[in-house]
C-alpha cells in the first residue's frame, strides 16, 4: 500500500493520476495548503521543500519519495506501465515529462500568482505568463498535429502535461485554434482511470474554485 | 562521439559537465542565442521547444534528445555513472535531479528576467523571485547541513543544482549564511571536470556578463 499525501492541484493530480492509471493500492491522505499543513514539522520531515504531493511506499520499506516527476518516473518503474522499455522511446518519454516540469507546470504556476492569486494587478507579468504558456501549448499542439500521444502510447508524459494543461482556463490562457492539443486532451478526459486521478483527494468544481478566488493553491 | 548543441547558460552547463565529469567523446556545437539560432528551422527540427541544450548520440543510433534533465539522466543511465543503481538512493537522486528542473531552475530564470533583462522595473516581481531563490537555497542548505552531498556521493543531482545555485549572483540572490550551501558549491567548483564543463562552449568572465547586461542569455 502506497500513502500519498496530496491536495487538490495539478502537482498533486499527477500523483493521483498515475496511482490510478496503474491500478496501485493507495490511501490519499489531504494536506490543507489553506491552513498551511505543508509547512508543518511532520510535513517538512517528509518533504524539507513544503510541497505537495509526497509518497510512502509501504511495500517498499517506506520508501519516501517527494516532487511529482519523480513520483511518476518511480511508479512507471516500479509497475513498468505507461514507460517504453525501448531506449529511444523511453527517453522521449523522459523528455516530454521535463518539458512539463520545467517548463509547462513552472509557466502556468507563475501565470496562476499574477492572474489569480496576487493582491497587486502587474499587466505585464501576467501577460508574460500567459504568452510563455500559450507558446509551450503552441509546441504540443504542432506535435500532437502529428502524434496521437506525445511518444506513441498514452505514457507519464501525457499524464504529467495533461494534468496542467486542463487547467488553461484558471491559468487565463487560450486554447483557441490548437486542435491537436484539445483532440489530445479530450482523449485523455475519456479515461475513467484519469478522470478518477484528477477528484483526488476531492473532486473541484470548476464555477466554485472560481467564486472562491485565490483559495485554490 | 556526442553532438551538443549549446549556449553558455546554466542548462547549457547541466549537459557539458555531465558530458565532462562522464569523461564522454564530445563535440559543443555553440548556439547564438543573441542572433536567434535556436529559433532556425534546423535547430527547431532536433527541439520545438527552441531551447538548447540538445545532444544526437552518434554511437546510439542518432538519439536525439533535448531538455538538459533528460539529457542528465540518459547520459548517467548510459554510463552507470552519478547515479545509485540502489532504488531508494536512485529515486532519491531522480527527487533532488526534478527539485532543480521544476524549483531552482525555473525560478532564478523569472529573478533573472525580471532583475537583469526586462526594459521595466517591476519590484514586486523582483522581490518575488529573489524571495523564493532565498527559499529554495534554505531547503538545500538544510539538507546539506548532514549530507556531503544530496544523496550519498556526488551525483547528477548535484550537478544540476550546482550549475544553477553557482549563478546567485546574477539572479540577484544572497548566500549569506548558508554555509552548508556554500560548503557544497565549493567543492564541486573543486572538481577539475566539473570546472571544464562550465567553460562550455566557452568561458565566461562574469566581470564581462555584468559590463554587457542583457546579453547573458
Amino acid at each position: 500500500m502506497i500513502s500519498l499525501y496530496t491536495a487538490p492541484t495539478p502537482n498533486g493530480w499527477k500523483a493521483s493520476v498515475a496511482l490510478e492509471e496503474m491500478q496501485l493500492d493507495y490511501k490519499a491522505h489531504t494536506i490543507d495548503l489553506r491552513k498551511g499543513e505543508q509547512k508543518q514539522d511532520w510535513f517538512v520531515s517528509l518533504n524539507p521543500n513544503a510541497r505537495i504531493p509526497v509518497i510512502t511506499d509501504h511495500d517498499n520499506a517506506d520508501l519516501t519519495l517527494f516532487e511529482s516527476g519523480a513520483i511518476m518516473l518511480y511508479l512507471a518503474e516500479k509497475t513498468g506501465q505507461f514507460l517504453p522499455s525501448e531506449p529511444s522511446k523511453r527517453y522521449q518519454v523522459l523528455q516530454w515529462l521535463m518539458f512539463q516540469v520545467g517548463g509547462v507546470g513552472p509557466m502556468m504556476g507563475q501565470a496562476n500568482v499574477f492572474y489569480r492569486y496576487m493582491d497587486e494587478t502587474i499587466p505585464r507579468a501576467i501577460t508574460r505568463y500567459q504568452n510563455e504558456c500559450r507558446r509551450l501549448f503552441e509546441v504540443l499542439d504542432k506535435h500532437l498535429a502529428d502524434h496521437e500521444y506525445l511518444v506513441d502510447d498514452y505514457s507519464i508524459a501525457d499524464m504529467a502535461n495533461w494534468c496542467w494543461v486542463r487547467t488553461y482556463k484558471w491559468s487565463g490562457v487560450s486554447m483557441d485554434g490548437l486542435e491537436h492539443l484539445r483532440r489530445w486532451k479530450n482523449s485523455i478526459e475519456a479515461r475513467p482511470l484519469a478522470r478518477k486521478g484528477v477528484e483526488v483527494p476531492h473532486k473541484i468544481i470548476p464555477e466554485a474554485v472560481e467564486k472562491a478566488g485565490k483559495t485554490l493553491i
